[in-house]
């Protein structure tokens, strides 16, 4: 990390001051469903056997200083980034060369793959996708460079992208805490109004949700329609996903219903049109056409734990029903085409986002990343990875979503070292990301923690396109979405609130 | 109680039903704030020593029935009740003589007696009062009487009315549930859109204390301006308080502090022109000037554990802030008032209400009542008390706000039989309402609890009024300010959510 481009902040807080803040921050935050059911280690499971007990989210009490140029660098490009990766899952030739590579060594990539194919055999049914994407950036700063800070992208989320039902809250949150002055006088000069952005995620990605059932178009089965939220159970953050299910409740007047992964083949069915139909468990006498099917659960290997699971995703990916995201766009979000659009002089890039003024501002958003096979850059790759000194400069990465299990630095060599050079392709080199230094203090399961903190911000994009002939596709809709800011403590490497480790934040916007 | 007029409701409910009524009530709660602090024997303090748990507050499953006619009846003399209670308050010379009884038996009563006095000694420097009341009733069915339910007064708050804040929020849960289809089919003749009515208790106090805040003028001394919630501390019930306090930032922006009422003389002064000022312990170098003082605490005897807060009542009383309420407001309050008016052939709601038409609509609420005192109603009284079989239909309440120590039906005589007979006029003698008959299921501290139940409705009234010379008043404000559904199980007869025995609730009307 680097030393810190920006100004000292926050201020020590005198005990009155601490106190105002936390307990403006403690009560305004639930009053706001800025929360998540409490962990075991919080409220033991045995104590509130019905799960009635809430708490305030994981939060900053502080906004974190972000460069005003880099928030809006990273806003701009959201709809290019919609344009790439709905291109990118058009694109089944191309990610066929992608995922044949990965299929060998990742056995839940293979699963997916043969879901795809088992759907193509029979015909696809569904040219509508709807991706609610999320890419994450932190802000590098060039070590010994003179030049502006800019955002450099750490992932691209398409599937289960998370938070955007906080972000809206906890953007609120310090604007409040600002407004009542929580903020002492001494840094007025950096938080005020305009260095607060509201985030609006949560409208966004239910107005994204709402598109797709509005264009998937009357129910032909006489059914009432719903849309479906896919999710895991139990589900600590389940405020983040109540609040886009009220919004498009509230403010599009669409019927939804949470389906546990679990529970799809016991309360779908699909019928001989291929509709996907949902009977509530509640109501066995009603039954629902689905029009969407919203993904905060299946994304991750460890939730398929039986041929059930595999078929209940199957299940759905063959149905009329608009996945988001269909199990390409799901693949189309693997590390493997991040990295291969991120290779030094790939020609990818310009396949997918013909228009050049778009592709290039992408391209600035690239850190380099490394295949670790046995190309060119491959080679150069494993030189770099092997070698403690230029390691130190880079983190592996698993080709895998989910975060987790990434290797740093100087930890690279001797991992490598452990690990049969066969396995070597299902990792990706990256550079590091350099963010400039600063301070924070976290409120999670109601202590705080102070010390040095790293920001990652993430962009929403919502996009629905449709599926021509030819790999052809027409956009449907195509906007931003809001943002997220997620902090975390810098003497953790490992990142994501939902991992545990971090929090949700939103951006007092500085100029540098 | 009555044998019921209500259809056969709630329904029975499955396990899937159940289980779908509850997780939704459960998250839609937190996501909305209709939340409490949870109780120690929930949450034992220490597990929890910064207090950043939350759980639902006690609500109701279901929506209880309640009579249309009934709930118009109560909205319909708000108004009223708010000319009343502000002509009671304004009226010194008829308050002596009701409290100069009073203060020989009644510590409480005699303090603040002499806190108004004091004040009066000195002239009291702001002619504007504001009330934010709210008149209890619940719904009476004539014993072997065709007669139409009526709603029948159980009593007057004119101190820190509560429940406001959650009010709107539990009409809110209760319209979602039913719009998500939590309520069985069955019963959808009664449950549906018209029968449930929003409660505006929200916005309807914010701007009553709105409309305090502006008519207070302009700042003379030059620091800005702000309103007191003077509260307990701790306060498990603080959300209620809480909503109504954003409200009164966002659509008026207001500002709004906390303050416990045992640190107002640490936070407080009163200057030579007699302002309230007021610096926040969290930035001493700031100083406000206070509009008005909304008490949520000071209301009951057992606040006022020393001197200290005695003289802080006096502290507040004196200053130019505007009162929510005035000590002569709060004494206006006191059962004994309730009492004289509501006694057979009173001459007194004539001299406060001298329109008729709305003092006959006021009488239709009165439930008779009854001193214990040697008057001829008094006399009248102690024989009805004292019989086991007359007694039965009464209740005998003590003449202090706040709840509890209640004495019911038989066991009436033998408590008078203990009690010295010059103790008797601290009681009034109250016929019981007889509510009808019907069931629900309360949600609270994580379980549910079903079986048949009461409920009282309570209707907010906002009135801002301003003295004039020889007990003439102008009332600037007067409006209904929504309402209040509060539900308790039959079994318990004493009232109150806040005393732990019941739920906040909303009606679904019917007509009976």
């Amino acid at each position: 990390m680097s030393t810190s481009m920006y100004p000292e902040y926050p201020p020590e807080l005198s005990e009155d001051q601490k106190s105002y803040l936390l307990t403006n921050l403690k009560d305004w935050s639930i009053a706001h469903g800025l929360a998540v059911r409490p962990a075991p280690g919080y409220v033991p499971a045995g104590q509130d056997p019905s799960g009635a007990l809430a708490t305030t989210a994981p939060v900053t009490l502080f906004p974190s200083l972000f460069p005003r140029l880099c928030f809006e660098q990273a806003k701009s490009v959201a709809k290019a980034y919609n344009e790439l990766y709905s291109a990118i899952a058009s694109d089944e030739e191309w990610l066929t060369g992608i995922v044949e590579e990965l299929v060998e060594i990742d056995d839940f990539m293979a699963g997916l793959w043969k879901i795809h194919q088992a759907v193509k055999a029979e015909g696809y049914v569904q040219p509508l996708a709807l991706g609610l994407f999320r890419s994450d950036y932190m802000v590098h700063v060039d070590r010994g460079s003179t030049s502006q800070p800019t955002v450099k992208q750490v992932e691209f989320n398409t599937i289960a992208s998370s938070f955007g039902g906080l972000s809206s809250q906890v953007s609120g949150l310090h604007r409040h805490l600002h407004s009542i002055d929580a903020y002492p006088d001494e840094i007025a000069s950096s938080v005020n109004d305009a260095a607060l952005p509201a985030s609006s995620s949560v409208p966004s990605l239910a107005r994204g949700m709402a598109a797709a059932h509005k264009a998937y178009g009357i129910s032909t089965t006489g059914l009432p329609t719903c849309v479906i939220f896919l999710v895991q159970d139990p589900e600590r953050n389940v405020f983040d996903q109540r609040h886009l299910e009220y919004a498009l409740n509230e403010n599009h007047g669409v019927r939804t219903f949470r389906l546990p992964f679990g529970r799809v083949l016991q309360d779908t069915q699909v019928d001989s049109n291929r509709k996907l139909i949902y009977t509530p468990p509640q109501n066995p006498a009603k039954r629902y056409e689905v029009t969407v099917v919203y993904f905060r659960a299946g994304y991750s290997p460890d939730e398929y734990t039986s041929d059930a699971h595999w078929s209940a995703r199957l299940q759905i990916e063959r149905s009329t029903a608009i996945k988001c995201p269909t199990v390409l766009t799901q693949l189309a979000g693997t590390k493997k085409v991040q990295q291969v659009l991120a290779t030094p002089h790939s020609p990818h890039l310009a396949r997918f986002l013909p228009d050049h003024n778009q592709a290039s501002e992408v391209l600035k958003t690239f850190a380099p990343i490394y295949p670790l096979d046995k190309s060119e850059a491959g080679m150069e790759a494993r030189r770099l990875a092997q070698h403690p000194e230029s390691a130190s400069r880079y983190v592996l990465k698993p080709q895998r979503e989910g975060g987790g299990n990434n290797i740093y630095r100087k930890a690279i060599p001797p991992f490598l070292k452990d690990l049969a050079e066969t396995h070597w392709p299902a990792y990706i080199l990256m550079e590091m990301i350099e963010p400039p230094a600063q301070s924070n203090t976290i409120f999670r399961n109601g202590e705080t923690h102070s010390g040095g903190v790293i920001c990652e911000l993430g962009i929403y994009g919502a996009c629905l396109w449709q599926a021509g002939t030819g790999g052809k596709r027409e956009i449907v809709e195509n906007f931003e979405a809001g943002y997220l800011l997620r902090t975390k403590g810098d003497q953790s490497e490992e990142g994501g609130v939902a991992a545990g480790f971090g929090a949700v934040d939103s951006p007092c916007l500085v100029d540098v």
